[in-house]
């Protein structure tokens, strides 16, 4: 018995036990989703000291399936920190994490921590401050509580389930002296704009695409034939969209979105851990995530497929459709 | 006479006078570079505030040659603003501006401010906060001055000939608690680490490019074959490159390659206004700009193609050819 217990609980973040229903919907029922989301605050801030306290290198950074896909000695560390202090308060919920994530793990109905340690690992590499910490708690397969945070520019957003979503960033009041005011923290409603702007089709969007770490066969194909036409002139057959950004952190574009500050963003290949908390803080911002792939307007948060876009008082179905219409396939990321 | 003269006068900004070589010399050897830095810094968070305080829509942005090719009256607002600024303490200084530049304008010896009044003006448009001023003084058909300011970071990169490459921005001190600490302006020389990484060539490289406002025809096909290979993997004769970031704005872009937070910026289609002050950052810090065309080390200020390197101790040349030998043909823009 000690053995196979001690066995368990030396992996306690990697298997789910099996539990009722109804103790799942008793557990539920009892989370304060307020405590939660202080402490997913508390917890990201003292990530986010780790993180700045670090300096990587490009020459000690590790790689996992190939050169582009990164992490460092940091990643791993600001992880273990995260589930040590999350399970120290909440040892019975599930965690899934990037760095501790095995082939297989799934978003169950019981409560689950999701957690990037580094959200940007390429731009942390690189010390390009675009970096995030991102957390999220689900319950039966959906955030309930999410937070982002960028050590470097302390901006943090967060949301709790039918509360809103905010960002809290440093400001100078506006009517001091340029260059010389006072720095102090503001608590902001998601967008950023209370009446934002109608959305007004791909050809007037900034609309956001990354890269990532697989670029070749099937799925990269299907993405850089769309930049193509996304960017492309209308003589040529393409959207004549604003402009393409790639920004290096799926975390920070969702929580952009949400502020009404990048239009849509598509992406195909990441994971739960990624999303899980910009889209519930999209969402509570006014703003809509469906399917990467074409035809699906409730997708997995673990579907690894996503178009996000803004909050906006009409044209969100609309850039939708009109996005799925320039795809020529469905991507076969998997969860 | 009246008459000639008042014609004259009216167009001080767009036609430089005759004047002798052995004026200009005497104009540049008065100058005081240390004046001209406060007057265009001081400027430059004025013109920060005009930015801050505007509400830009989609819907009443202007636009010149094409339906990406973004204009605003802030933006002409901001360039009227400065312009009248250095030309009350620099009456007999050229001007070149985005918002009045005429075809044919080029840079001469003669002192000569550049201005973007908005550069990432599609940011600015859609509320994505990385947008700057860009302030530069020429002499001799190179930047002596440089500044860069984002009125929504409030950061400043500033640049004087020979006297190096600065960074202020708020920082919080590392000994405080997080989330509630003091934030102070602080400058800091650039790049950001006194010791900077080698370069280890494409495939450890973070790489920006832009997609611009010119989307079809030669020029950009030139651009997307090379963000393709670029990207691609080894095994589809690709670079693999860490990650591609494309940010909207070129002053920035060479601002961070100057930070050292990007590896290299690729770019044609820009113009002096957007990389004068960039330019003179990037090399005070280090770095180097040569032509976005293969061959050409020593490219003038005003040739519209740049390849930017980042500051490093070794690999930047070989960075440089690496590169160039992914083009496959010569970019077309004319000065």
């Amino acid at each position: 018995m000690q053995k196979i217990s001690s066995r368990i609980s030396s992996f306690p973040h990697f298997v789910s036990l099996p539990i009722s229903s109804s103790k799942i919907r008793k557990m539920a029922q009892s989370i304060n989703h307020e405590e939660v989301h202080n402490l997913l605050v508390t917890v990201a801030r003292q990530a986010g000291d780790i993180i700045v306290r670090a300096v990587p290198h490009v020459q000690t950074s590790d790689t996992k399936k190939n050169t582009a896909d990164l992490v460092t000695e940091t990643d791993k560390a600001v992880e273990t920190f995260i589930n040590n202090a999350l399970k120290e308060k909440y040892p019975d919920f599930d965690f899934i994490g990037e760095e501790t994530y095995k082939p297989g793990m799934r978003l169950t109905d019981k409560p689950t921590f999701t957690c990037d340690p580094i959200d940007g690992t390429t731009n942390f590499i690189h010390t390009f401050p675009n970096v995030c910490v991102s957390l999220a708690l689900c319950v039966y397969k959906l955030p309930v509580v999410g937070v982002v945070y960028n050590p470097y520019t302390t901006h943090l957003y967060s949301a709790i389930k039918n509360q809103g979503a905010f960002l809290t960033m440093p400001m100078r009041s506006d009517n001091t002296a340029p260059g010389n005011a006072p720095i102090l923290p503001q608590k902001i409603r998601l967008p950023r704009r209370s009446k934002p702007d109608p959305l007004l089709g791909l050809e007037n969007a900034l609309v956001a695409v990354e890269y990532g770490s697989d670029r070749t066969g099937h799925n990269y194909g299907i993405k850089t034939r769309a930049y193509t036409k996304l960017a492309a002139a209308k003589e040529d057959g393409g959207k004549m969209v604003h402009s393409l950004r790639s920004l290096g952190s799926a975390a920070l574009n969702l929580c952009a979105v949400a502020a009404g500050q990048l239009d849509v963003y598509w992406e195909g290949g990441c994971w739960v851990w990624d999303v899980a908390a910009g889209w519930l803080i999209l969402e509570e911002a006014g703003g809509i995530i469906v399917d990467g792939n074409p035809g699906n307007w409730s997708p997995a948060v673990d579907c690894r497929r996503y178009l996000a876009v803004r909050p906006a008082p009409s044209g969100q179905k609309e850039i939708v459709e009109e996005f799925w219409s320039v795809l020529d396939g469905d991507m076969d990321y998997k969860p």
